[in-house]
């Protein structure tokens, strides 16, 4: 019934509990599995000093620090791709904003299928949902949303 | 991997294209397949005239209202009913809140999966997806979301 599932995940999502649900899923459909980690770029401003938060670094230093990120969320990832049984070609580690990078790449490669985590992605959009919602909304395929067992 | 599957549907939503999915999983993962509909019932005042909507009509009519609702609700289902194949004890019609009739039952009955469709449930909300949102947030189990094909 799915020839495409896109397994939309974070960092420390790579749990058991929503694992299991995409292996199992995968098998029962013999669908191609294909694993997206969204990095989002840390703002300028943040390095800018335009908040204070970081000050003393400089937008350099931004972009540098993303990179950093997606260097480690390709080493963090490397045991879900082997847990999984996919190809490293099948994960996809684009920088962006996160429900629009899982959007654009579900369209460009015909997924019929995004699993995620129902709480939503990345940081404090946990709490909000707000990226599983834009997600929802925006998907132009089906969308399964994995229950976060507590 | 699912034992319990709750397909959520509209009146009008007994379409092929989200049956499809629901007979599909529920074949594949061999789980029990219960179906709801929920009727909201209208508010009274619409009746009092409260609105000035429906002058002349009293309280009684609304739940007279709701009831003839129920009963097509029932009359629309019993075809979805024979076309998966499921019995009339597996078809519930409860009158309520949309999205809270359909959790509480989930939760009462130990449904593991609920589908619905994308955009949401029940008229105008079908713009919103407000349904969808409450059952994404408030389910405590998977959660289905079956794009809708124009």
């Amino acid at each position: 019934m799915y020839k495409h599932i896109l397994f939309a995940t974070e960092l420390n999502e790579t749990k058991s509990y929503i694992e299991d649900k995409v292996t199992q899923l995968q098998q029962l459909t013999q669908a191609k599995l294909s694993v997206i980690h969204v990095v989002e770029p840390i703002p300028n401003a943040y390095y800018s000093g335009v908040y204070g938060v970081i000050p003393g670094l400089d937008s350099a230093d931004s972009i540098g620090t993303t990179r950093v990120l997606e260097e480690r969320a390709k080493e963090v990832l490397q045991s879900l791709v082997k847990r999984l049984n996919i190809t490293e070609q099948d994960l996809h580690i684009p920088i962006g904003h996160t429900s629009g990078e899982i959007l654009a790449f579900a369209e460009q490669e015909n997924v019929d299928l995004i699993i995620t985590g129902s709480h939503g992605l990345q940081g404090l959009q946990l709490l909000l949902g707000s990226t599983s919602n834009a997600i929802l909304h925006g998907a132009k395929c089906d969308v399964l949303a994995v229950r976060f067992k507590d």
